[in-house]
């Protein structure tokens, strides 16, 4: 997953979570929880939990001999095993793994890997939330036309903009927050998850381990269950399609065209390899690759939870890749979108003029609204429609043609048009609406980062 | 969405739902609430809001007049609008939708709609959990083989396994609430969500109409924002793929070769045109089929809340298109899985003799356990293995394999093996988590219908 | 399916191809040819195949009849095949459906259905090409900035652009015309596909029957084979896919900010209920809506291939739903694709105008290669950019800056340099190449036509 | 895409041709490529050419220094171009990348690492048809149950099953082959694809460039248009749900209850590290996980195609990641196919047991055909029914059954019963279906290797 423009953001760290040395760590700190809950438990003899604990460290591990294990035997985990039986020794290396099945460990450390990429992706979206708080207030009493369907529509404020982004991104945490205890689960049922192996020591072992490793403890802790895996992917997508979108955005308004932001282009960055001139809004672009990339990876993670019976590995290895894939890439995108909403270049005059562009059009409500209060909303409706497409064919001004309509001046003077028509004067609650979003943004970056 | 086997399930109402009569009246009730709220606070004469109101009856309007509006206009909304206008006259009929824009009165609607499809859904999950626990009562002591990777693993109950099922609906029921308070919310912001019509009285009016519809009311009331609804589709589409694999499991379980257990069917139910005999999983099948068609709309939904600018009526279509299909889909869905768990068949003779079919070898586990306390986890598992496969290859009973094998007699008399080898004394704690689970469905369900 | 636009558009004729009358009739034609089939062939007595293909019209049938014995026995052909033996009566009745399974009434049935959905379809996109040759043709010669990744990188005409959109239909017309011979076949063999009904005569009476349905014969016709149908919900798909981004383009051309087209908007089309000067892109946007809801078909259609065993009426409820969807709605977007194409406004001026707004700096590339012939490509791209950052941020001219560069004055003159920076030298073979693509694009669609 | 199965199955060689050192090098050779054409036929100096193409070897670049460019300048193949320039050296280096933009040499190298994948990709198929054909031959005259919806429907013989899969396989391949030349085609228009560069001779230079590389030449070279790749993805993801039906059906045919196949087991191959019996469907199971892999890249692929404007780097990386990830699943997941099939165990005793597992039932088809010839079709169906109804729910043989009831020994003599109520009289043409699709396999095989 690496990209051309990888040097232009900061790194988080989610590589390294996923990286191989560190899966075979994780995968020896449950084998080491495991032994320690079951010598505390009795279930093992009580010098056998720290003597495997002791030795389960990679770098104690001949991972040669591990890897070369899993070529020979095709299993993902029973070489390990072996391997850390044999550090173990005499007369303990017997206890290692007791009364568990591969899954256990496995999903289980694969949890404790999503604790850390639950984490990250945390601490990227505080400080984005940091970021776009202070993009919102910066966009205060910047005017600039709202457009809906592509349209010039009425007046809003860059500030108000990015509230609505605000908004989006504080319900993905707020849904991020919620999953935590549903995903972070510990699962030590054994063969089909009913505790056979254990007994009626079994929920204890679990508790203990899950206590242990800082997780919850799975009431069934069925192999079959995966729905809290495909969850995570969900609101990853969720957050990946906001990203993507805001990316879009960024990109449009970038566009010779419109003009009124810029991403950040540190210098010796190269837009093209013929066009010179060229400045490409290429974090932009990453961020609507990843978002298509990640949204990809949710019809994965859902057929990922059709398991048969009591487990089936087909179906842990689709949540497994779409789970990894997608921290791995909304890392990739939270990184660039953060860097772009902390150093995004605004162009508040471009805005000003753009908003000029359809003549006064753009008013066309607040003149309908006040000229409605005399005589009917759909009266107004008909008669600004009539003077708006006058004023489109004719290339005259709105304004213009309002005051030559005997419906218009009738009702009000060439002095209250003129003010209706006026953009500055119809951005509603924009920047109030901005000013909170800023607020709550700040605040919920910090009690994410507390969390 | 017929299906031939509609008349075999109870129907849930929610084809009603989405009706275009009732959206019609939905519409008519989000444009009386918002006359209401206005007149209520004086942004409209006071006597309009309770004359709009008596009129937004569907019964008092031209649907044929609004047809015909909507294909010469290719709008929406505004058809009806004019003739809500005509039916409620002079003086109040042009203060209809004052300050309000398109999106704001069908979305408002639209969530109404998805309010009765919420608590249907409810309802029917309600139902659901409780076929599912009298199900898994009906399982306790129902030994049966565990299967893992396809293959028997160790035994379990049928009540285990229903626990598993009940599990995951559980969460999926926490999910569904969740998101309660995030999807049902009015969007009274205006053209481009700033209130830039209704001014400082925006909030008050947009919580007023929202109090009266019995809805929150959106903090940033962007017509931008749409993840509730993908959020809404993701927690059906989870929930379909649970119900898909149950269905999926069910299936397979009712095979002849599996004969477990079997599908209520009804008499009269034709399996096959040209196979007499034939009896088919019709309703499991729809489950299965409803579950890829569920999980097919995801994407759909993660595309409609990329939004361009201040709005986007493709991404609205996309998101109304997914929402919609998601809710139609899931009540058909949860209407089969209700059948299915309510009559499901279940044959326990079957089950036992199935456990037989590898003459022991599903207590393997048990015996390596046993033998490992004397000799060790890793050599007791060589043993056992060496044993199971020589059962396997030459056809024989694995306990006389074992007897035979001195690493074992050494340590376990024929005695001992004989009662590690019977599968019924290897379940774990199957029913106790069966039992678990069988009360947490009840009372989940009882507090659902009550929400 | 219906849109609120529909009032726009020809109808397509698509609705009807799957209205429930229409499939019951094409069941009964398939039966009907079955008969036929086995009568020639001795198979059944020789009146008994003009008897029942006599009985076998719809409106022989009671319906109602057919439609209560479905609810009945929740079997989608068995009541409709007693109804029809009803009908034939003594003494042929009992011979209808002879050998005959469900699927091979009712996919040989769908696949009728299909042949005149692809007919309709290769019709509607002719229309399409013809309607984008002509588009070709008007913008030779038209002027407008190239793009890529948002930004104005050199010119090109509007032709070119159409041209690439051509070029695209083409390759989808090549795909459903490869695709036509494996998909339009007719399937016979039975039970299990294996002709054991028929026997020996099996694969003559598939002939017969394909023979006089117009069809092909499927080479093994097990029930389990869908891959035929995926490829064309897939073909369909990458087909909207361009249709979408073409629609897509469209609406970024025709915002204000951009201007240089507009979609065709009739009298009396209403923008916004309360922004009276609004003319929204609405066909566009019905173009990007059903391209991700097509879109969304396709994993649908990919899960409808994996069938289990001989059969599994799951898969053929997917396949089902996926193929008549994907060509309603593909019916639904070429109908706006033609519209849009064939009254597409263009403004020259603007697309002149917009040319013009980097002051020159889209023609560095032209300025880098004259420069390159004499200092090198390498040392020109550096000179080259160096001069486009100063305009840039200087707001200076282009051409000015060039010329005082003295490492550019000392290679080319104040009048080699005005030339160069003249966008209209610069679009290449943009012309020759729409025009060739015109062409293609006709000749295409008179041979679709003749198909 | 590391698996733990990977030392089961040879290595394709996929991996190696998207490796980072081969990219690198194919970059180089479109280069050399460009710069020949362009020599040969005057666009830059004769010997520009040869100096170009002799230094364009990747043991001659220093990557570390190329890498460390891309970081600082974030373009893609800038930093390349510049040190294949530096080891030109003058006075040819400035002649380096001539007229072309990025997109034309990563696309055209992508391609030509296509065509090594598309290759490689042939050659699988040709050795999993040849072990189809292979299969097919071993399974003729192995009379197995056949089944519809789960349930046992008719008999067949394992021939039939394996024709079904070849069918499937040979129209995938057909398709391969179809889309070979849209694929394979180089891209030379330069930056919008106009050849505004290289101007006349843009189109010649593209042949040469095609030529000397060995693929086709894009009619309209538009980097705009990708829809080649995405129907790449789309075939290769049909394939891929046709492979993992088969993993999904082996492994169903290889559990316990059903016991007919097994996947091939090498010996060392460790099931389970808590239950010493287990033997896992692990290749089969790794064929379901890859068909969900590819799969879910189909949307990618399908929105890579969505360009906006003449180019949009967002769209190429969404197509890159797409294909390239397709190409690596798709050789993963024929080696296992090829694997499986080629040492597929059968056990036609289990087949035989099975059958009889519904004691005849399964061939109520053959008794109402034989009855229907006297009584009608319709009744036989009933009187079929009710017997099948009797012999299911008392236990009883179906035969006897029948032979007792009045409506049947009218017609049918107990001998005549018991003729039909054999299963191995009733797999019709399964092995003449199964010979025919063996041969077109192996032909097919041949032809796919010559290709």
């Amino acid at each position: 997953m690496t990209r051309f423009t990888d040097g232009r953001v900061p790194y988080s760290g989610m590589a390294e979570v996923f990286s191989p040395e560190r899966r075979w760590q994780r995968y020896l700190d449950v084998e080491a929880a495991l032994a320690m809950a079951e010598a505390e438990l009795g279930v093992i003899p009580e010098e056998a939990g720290p003597a495997i604990a002791a030795a389960a460290r990679v770098e104690r591990i001949d991972l040669v001999r591990v890897e070369q294990g899993t070529t020979e035997s095709s299993h993902p985990l029973m070489p390990l095993i072996v391997e850390l039986s044999r550090v173990v020794g005499e007369p303990h290396g017997g206890w290692v793994h007791w009364g568990a099945t591969t899954q256990n460990i496995t999903q289980t450390a694969d949890v404790l890997g999503l604790r850390e990429a639950h984490r990250i992706l945390l601490d990227q979206l505080a400080d984005v939330l940091d970021a776009a708080g202070t993009l919102a207030d910066r966009g205060l009493g910047m005017v600039m036309a709202g457009r809906t369907h592509g349209q010039q529509a009425v007046p809003i404020t860059f500030g108000f903009k990015t509230a609505a982004w605000i908004d989006q991104l504080l319900r993905h945490l707020q849904r991020l927050e919620e999953l935590h205890d549903r995903l972070l689960v510990a699962m030590m049922g054994g063969a089909a998850g009913t505790f056979a192996s254990l007994g009626i020591d079994g929920p204890a072992v679990q508790a203990a381990v899950a206590r242990r490793l800082g997780l919850g403890s799975m009431p069934v802790p069925a192999r079959s269950i995966a729905d809290q895996f495909a969850e995570f992917v969900c609101v990853l997508a969720m957050l990946a399609s906001s990203t993507g979108a805001i990316g879009a955005e960024i990109f449009t308004l970038m566009t010779v065209e419109f003009g009124e932001v810029a991403e950040p282009a540190p210098p010796g960055v190269i837009g093209s390899s013929t066009m010179p001139h060229k400045q490409n809004p290429q974090l932009c672009q990453d961020m609507v690759t990843i978002s298509a990339q990640i949204r990809a990876l949710v019809p994965l993670a859902l057929e990922g939870m059709a398991h048969g019976h009591e487990a089936d590995g087909a179906r842990t290895e689709m949540t497994d890749a779409a789970v990894t894939g997608a921290c791995l890439l909304a890392a990739d995108q939270l990184a660039r979108l953060q860097v772009v909403l902390a150093g995004l270049e605004l162009d508040p005059d471009r805005m000003r003029s753009n908003l000029m562009l359809t003549g006064g059009l753009i008013t066309s409500e607040a003149v309908m609204l006040a000229l409605g209060k005399t005589i009917g909303r759909q009266v107004a409706h008909e008669v600004v429609r009539d003077a708006a497409q006058t004023a489109r064919f004719t290339g005259r001004d709105f304004a213009d043609v309002l005051a030559e309509d005997p419906r218009v001046h009738a009702h009000l003077d060439a002095a209250a048009i003129v003010k209706l028509v006026d953009p500055h004067a119809h951005t509603g609650l924009s920047d109030q609406i901005a000013h909170d979003a800023a607020e709550r943004a700040r605040k919920a970056a910090v009690e994410a980062r507390r969390r």
